[in-house]
């Protein structure tokens, strides 16, 4: 097979790692089994990520520590330069779309697969503490849904975010679907997750930022704002929005829009609110 | 069943149209069959509207002529103010969990679903001479995915842009999905779809509109850009963008952003382009 006859000598690197598996019961491909079922099991030491610009965040970034990649055999040509980030001594498992599909439990038309090893998240105040002078920090409260919580990460990492803290109700950014809608951007900016909001409010103003909650109803015109130094934006969900309690002792701001229109996707909203408060705005 | 017998008199218009379908096969939701295969099949005459907010706009803009709806028995008693928005002679047909999941093909567990006819699209010209002297519109150029275009739709509605063009390889803004994510502005806003880009931004421009190409490479910051009068936004595909004989020719704007990251989504771009062009923004 040409995958194993490279001609290129910077690819040599790749050459021993790469294992064809032609059986779907091979236990080194134990960890891609059935994905669905195990992605919201998989919390506690590894994640899957997903597609050719995510793999090669992944290895680019090395934040997380790599097992292993399982990729569709037409798809390996393509893939030599993300791959050739990857540790020398990481295993790149190559199979048929057949197998493929058989491990799992879906057809996986893009057959593009890593698995990686989560790391302990910092406390928010060890987060915050390595954050420069002039930052900016996105809050999430209650941000259940991977796509939203993937697409906030994707425009916090265009506007250069410093970090991203989720209160302990909103879903794992780890999640496959949230790091492909991130584009890769979830394994990049530093993150925390599991605080209450208010604890998240209070760490956030011990370390001399100043939290700007989103809101309906906020009291400053977003557009007028003139961002502090060090800057949180806090963002609720759609439907209820961020806590009452929350609201009435912080800073808060409106995006001022139509009043006889559904208010804004949480994920639209992050967009406006990082363009205009990041260090990308003037 | 209590839905036969309601006790507050302003309801009772919903009364005789109320029909119980027991039968899957009852032809009188034929249309109503196999949802997903008909969406992509259905761009003829009709389409499916889905959901509490979306069948209130539906009923509400009275834009489309409705012919039924659709409705999961214990869904009823929370949708009679919706309903009682709908033409009073619409039948609607209610049916348990097991009938609608038989007829829709899959599990519908929000079983809240209307049909409605669709109308002849204005050419255009048509669409342009009826906007105000200052107005805003957003034009598509290849956008063929169903989320990023009723996330746009969301947004143009949010901010009150006048109307939406899309180009004939833009998919269908009443594709359900679309609607659902549009939360019912592709029902409200007025569109058309259909002829070329080029032909696109010449028809603008007769109309007395300013096109502005939204590209990463574009020559004007679009923070510091002053919106004409008669605006017209243009936003391309995330991978290839809006076409460079298109870009070569007219006025191009960028949203400033991290240079180290994919580009932003779409639907992010139509957010901040909205909130910084239309009628709110300062």
């Amino acid at each position: 097979m040409e995958e194993r006859q490279p001609t290129r000598p910077d690819q040599r690197c790749c050459v021993s790692r790469i294992i064809t598996i032609d059986d779907p019961a091979d236990p080194r491909i134990e960890d891609y089994r059935n994905i669905r079922d195990r992605d919201m099991a998989r919390s506690g030491q590894t994640f899957i990520a997903e597609g050719k610009v995510v793999l090669s965040v992944l290895f680019g970034a090395k934040r997380f520590p790599v097992r292993s990649a399982l990729i569709l055999a037409n798809r390996l040509e393509g893939l030599r330069d993300v791959l050739a980030k990857a540790p020398p001594d990481m295993p790149v498992y190559v199979a048929p779309q057949a197998v493929i599909d058989a491990v799992a439990g879906f057809h996986l038309h893009r057959g593009v697969l890593a698995l990686a090893e989560r790391v302990p998240l910092p406390s928010p105040t060890e987060l915050l503490a390595r954050l420069p002078e002039q930052a900016l920090v996105v809050v999430l409260v209650g941000i259940a849904n991977h796509d939203n919580v993937g697409a906030i990460f994707r425009n916090a990492a265009a506007f250069e975010a410093d970090a991203v803290l989720l209160d302990e109700t909103c879903c794992d950014p780890l999640y496959r679907k949230a790091i492909r809608v991130s584009v890769g951007a979830a394994l990049q900016i530093p993150f925390t997750r599991g605080a209450n909001a208010a604890t998240l409010a209070d760490e956030l103003m011990t370390a001399g930022f100043e939290p700007i909650a989103l809101s309906p109803a906020g009291n400053e015109n977003l557009s007028k704002l003139t961002p502090p130094p060090r800057c949180a934006i806090l963002l609720g969900t759609e439907g209820e929005g961020l806590p009452p309690a929350l609201l009435a002792r912080l800073r808060t701001a409106r995006i001022a829009m139509s009043p006889s229109f559904d208010s804004l996707n949480v994920a639209a909203a992050s967009a406006i609110a990082l363009h205009r408060l990041g260090r990308f705005a003037w």
